[in-house]
């Protein structure tokens, strides 16, 4: 493994990400126009980054993460509920996500809340039920992963961003905002993959750093997209967040100023990772391609 | 406590209840809006009924409710969250839910769903951090009360009702429908206060049992109280549910067959606690109030 290529490694990752997920939730169950609207979006080309990374962790602490598969898998149900119930109508009212149809343009609102609803819970059954580890250790891990995605984190973020819309914000809330809504997880899922294998406190620690640092280095590149991507690879239109007067990293840094603040951050995720070996080097890649992507 | 009277019992509990709660979701938080949509829904005049049920079914077996008041109140939580959601007008569009303004008339759509999320994490949240228990068990509950809340309860009953609107269904539909919608959790809150307090299996299965006829005959008398009850008793129009071409136990039984119906339940959740003595006085209570609820 400590050979794999990022892409190869991911390869495997989603695999086994994409089987449990699916098994979890099968298409059949009654009834079935929820397991369907779930599916949808859980299977809507999401890059399975969040279980990528606690896995990723897992392993840069000397454990395997595909021990830990279900709290994994339970990250990307949580990050998917939480882009169905953003696209909706009442929030971003976006049509399209990774170039295919939102939620509630195939399934109606109403649904489309409850899908994400079922995600949501989803995520902390499958969390509880199906991962071998020690329970204590499990409810510490779940408290985290809890924590990041409510009010003080994922939620927040959101209510942050709904009720600024149209207005000018400061970098202060700018920066709440994107920690709250996106860096939140990201942490979560490096300390969850670090604490479930048993990593040590400065290990923990270090994951916790890097987590900052990518998921500045995400949002950053993020709204470098929003202006330089093209919306077949974005999945979206170019330059919405511009059209609807969004603060991002680029109206507020300039897009030089932008790429220098993402290079920084990808710096310093590095250094966090100083004291790793080998086995941190998948997370070591997966900072570095977040300069590169294009989507 | 055995000699308190059932509104004894439930006032004692109710305190502690909303004081967890406000504690737990404090007004001032960052971002305010959110932990107010929250609380606004939270404290709007719930019974805290399911939290009463964990605790009394944990009495029950032997054990002291009150040492699982963490669980009790996310129970109310996600009680809460499913209210608001369901209030929504992609779902039931209520304008009113226990007299009071709903949730999205006061804060608006995307608010609303933010904190139905917000109560919905939250609950989670809180039953992993806050319960000092066995984590074994912890885990094990939490499980059953996700099960509950999710696509094969909670909110796959949401959904059938969804898909049933203005259509008429059969008393096979129906019932699953209620049993997933409200019975589910009440099972959950049985088995969870059980299960925490060291129920025997026996213990477990008599209080599941128990649940079973309480959720029905809680369903049957909220649809007799829809053609009986009084607007202002009841909080919301009489007759709503007729007027909406909703198949109910009335609609499908009378009203003589529906309160037939009713008392046959609560004769079979009485049946249910035979083996209980005194420590299951106030589950007996509970379901014999259900006749003569006027709300």
């Amino acid at each position: 493994m400590g050979k794999a290529t990022l892409a190869e490694y991911c390869q495997v990752k989603i695999s086994l990400i994409d089987e449990a997920l699916s098994q979890y939730l099968p298409a059949e169950t009654y009834p079935p126009i929820i397991y369907e609207a779930m599916r949808y979006s859980l299977f809507a080309g999401g890059k399975r980054l969040r279980p990528i990374m606690l896995m990723a962790a897992a392993d840069a602490v000397g454990g395997d993460g595909n021990d830990f598969l279900p709290v994994a898998c339970a990250l990307e149900m949580i990050h998917t509920y939480s882009l169905v119930h953003d696209d909706l109508p009442a929030m971003d009212n976006d049509d399209y996500r990774r170039g295919k149809l939102t939620n509630h343009k195939i399934y109606g609102e109403g649904m489309a809340i409850l899908a994400g609803d079922g995600l949501l819970t989803a995520a902390f059954a499958m969390m509880v039920s199906q991962t071998k580890v020690d329970p204590a250790v499990l409810v510490t891990v779940v408290g985290e992963i809890a924590a990041a995605a409510g009010a003080a984190g994922m939620i927040g973020g959101q209510a942050v961003d709904l009720i600024s819309e149209g207005k000018t914000i400061d970098a202060a809330t700018l920066e709440f905002m994107h920690q709250a809504k996106t860096g939140a997880l990201f942490k979560a899922a490096l300390r969850a993959g670090a604490m479930l294998a048993g990593g040590s406190k400065a290990q923990i620690d270090a994951l916790s750093q890097y987590a900052e640092q990518f998921g500045l280095a995400f949002q950053i590149t993020d709204d470098i997209l929003d202006v330089v991507g093209t919306q077949e690879k974005i999945g979206k239109p170019v330059g919405s967040d511009i059209r609807n007067h969004k603060a991002t990293y680029v109206t507020l840094h300039t897009l030089d100023g932008a790429k220098q603040l993402a290079q920084q951050a990808v710096d310093n995720a590095l250094t966090s990772l100083d004291k790793f070996g080998p086995e941190a080097n998948m997370l070591r890649e997966l900072v570095m391609y977040l300069i590169t992507r294009e989507a």
